[in-house]
């Protein structure tokens, strides 16, 4: 199936080398193409890991593998597999991670607990191991490349590469950071992963850097949904090679640690707005902020709720203002909500106050607005001081022609 | 718009009347179409209530009178409106139910709060003062009709008429039992609303009915999803008018009590599963079972994440036995399940057990029931003894046309 490329595509920005990440990849073939599909990054010795894993009951060997690696704080390696997401493969599956990082470990002369392993792509499939074999064997031999290729390599049916850059200073000293991502959701049948790396120079201690990733975490991927369906695999990893020169960041009071958490944040919040633009049949980008709720939390919840809703998302989809499905999906959020305190707007203007219609609101800009690529929808509860902000795409028949229309 | 009527469609079947109740419909002329679209029940003093509503923190003003009402016990009339929900409108939609309910209590001289009132349609536009009056004027003029009109006259954009019966022995007198019901979930743009009546000829306390109802709500109507929206205006009524003359039901320990509730229980089961069949762009009608939960309510909630997958959905309705969408919602479900002991059966075809693919499973069976227009997909997920099941539709192009295509 060919995709088209999303309508909400960006160009993949110039992104910076980081000295002590040496990035190569390869051709596993792990499916019928003749394209880059096995990445395999190099650290430095020393470099700080931090990462996220899906919360999924039924996660893949290596989002278990990587939860069990993940507290040592270390890595030397990253591999990152595309066309088969190796999940629920029991024995098979967990074999098949162990022989990558039992092999990456001889080529680089690092412990197998520091080469990371991702996977992408069909469930249910063993990733054949003598594909990974001669993959790797391939990819420790090949010059180093850029982070297009990386961003290239790693995707499925991504229909276009996403990548961002951000920078901090530290007393004297400039860190970057860079970011690739692949997504979105469920960009295509059986592809089902969200992976994000990010990269930086920066020295600073895994628990710190583990503690602003998970800090950078809640505004970013963490409120970014395109069908509320999760994937066995989604995993975010943050590598800090420490070549930058700065003075290490230890813990929150280091000079430098808020502008690196800001830089960090910035980053993260870039890449997650990346996998929305790629929203399997998206031609819309929606921000829902939710305000006046009784916490922060609740507020979340409720953006959820209404980002979720496939009449909201439809609606949008039609260019409809239709603030009434807005209500419904409050209404059904299971938080606290006063009907008669809601108010809601569209590219801000009002269009209900105080569980009413606003009567005779201008219409023109409204309809304006939602023709346009990039909604904003607002709901004020009125309860509370409690706010969120989530990020979402409209649901259309491209959606359902992906998904439905097509054979696994 | 014009809808077809869905391929999953059922006659209607013949309901008997029932003593001490008589419908009649009239034309309110809530929006420009020439059908009736007002429906008043009367029914025999004494009658029983018992009642349901949506836990939408949204509610219509219907729902909030009628969580007031309910606690009387008793019913004199039933009021439906169709093409208006008087949702979200403030002062004036209260107004409104008020007005309707001191007329039809004047008109049958009872009192307001034995009047029950319903309405579905539009949201956020406050239901017409004068056209509700002129329309219950109407219909406490009009002959008595039949079942039939009813269902059609609370129907919004419902492509079919939705009814059922059923009859239970209370000692040795037969008690009938017929249901109305319209739906499903969002037919239609801002038509948002499952309203459910059962009528019974049955003696039965007030408090009793209401047990009976909530315990039949469970597994029916607590247990279908079209598309994961909540209606403000979600109601289901129950009324027993008492003329079969049966020795008074009073508690669970009256000799016929438990016939009764099968029978009660039955009926919600078919008017569900018909909500179910009218769902918006329905091809398929879909049976989710979870067994070997950790508890009853636990496997709930893992059949409606699975019925609420947009990939499960889809895949569904591509024919497509893609049950590594299955394992996707049962992970994200956020309930205590174990990869390795979950099983996944299409068709009462194991394809996937303990955790990894069946190999040279029975292709053929599988694909011939994809084919058919009543799937069934069970998960065992191998941890304890809790079940569920819940029922569900496919989503398909149809669901985007009705809701992104049109506007309000």
């Amino acid at each position: 199936m060919d995709l088209d490329r999303s309508p909400l595509a960006r160009p993949f920005p110039d992104l910076p080398p980081i000295d002590g990440a040496t990035p190569r990849v390869a051709r596993a073939r792990y499916k019928e193409w003749d394209r880059c599909d096995l990445t395999l990054v190099e650290f430095a010795e020393g470099t700080a890991v931090a990462g996220l894993f899906t919360k999924s009951a039924c996660a893949s060997p290596e989002v278990e593998a990587g939860r069990a690696q993940i507290g040592g704080g270390r890595a030397r390696a990253l591999v990152v597999n595309a066309g088969n997401s190796n999940a629920f493969t029991g024995a098979a599956g967990r074999e098949a991670v162990e022989q990558i990082q039992a092999q990456v470990a001889e080529g680089l002369g690092c412990e197998a607990h520091e080469v990371f392993v991702s996977s992408t792509g069909v469930i249910g499939v063993p990733l054949p191991k003598d594909k990974a074999r001669a993959g790797v064997d391939a990819a420790l031999a090949a010059e180093p490349c850029d982070w297009l290729e990386v961003a290239r390599a790693i995707g499925t049916t991504d229909t276009f590469e996403k990548g961002a850059h951000a920078s901090a200073f530290i007393d004297d000293t400039e860190v970057r950071l860079i970011g690739v991502i692949k997504g979105s959701g469920m960009i295509a049948p059986d592809m089902a992963t969200m992976l994000g790396y990010v990269v930086t120079d920066a020295a600073i201690e895994p628990a710190l850097l583990q503690e602003l990733l998970s800090e950078a975490n809640g505004p970013s991927f963490g409120s970014i949904t395109v069908d509320s369906d999760t994937s066995t695999s989604d995993t975010v990893l943050a590598f800090g090679t420490g070549t930058a020169g700065n003075a290490p960041l230890v813990d929150h009071d280091s000079p430098g640690a808020d502008a690196f958490a800001s830089a960090l944040a910035d980053l993260c919040d870039q890449l997650a707005k990346l996998v929305v633009r790629d929203g399997e049949g998206a031609t819309k980008f929606i921000e829902i902020r939710v305000s006046g709720a009784q916490s922060d939390d609740s507020a979340h919840r409720v953006a959820m709720s209404i980002a979720n809703s496939p009449l909201v998302k439809t609606a949008i989809a039609g260019q409809d203002a239709n603030w009434g499905r807005v209500v419904m999906a409050v209404g059904k959020a299971g938080e606290p909500a006063d009907r008669d305190r809601l108010s809601i707007r569209f590219g801000g203007v009002e269009v209900a106050r105080e569980g009413r219609a606003v009567e005779d609101f201008d219409e023109a800009p409204v309809a304006q607005h939602l023709k346009g690529e990039e909604i904003v929808v607002e709901a004020d509860l009125g309860i509370g001081s409690g706010r969120a902000r989530v990020y979402t795409c409209d649901l259309t028949h491209g959606y359902i022609s992906i998904n439905a229309d097509y054979r696994s």
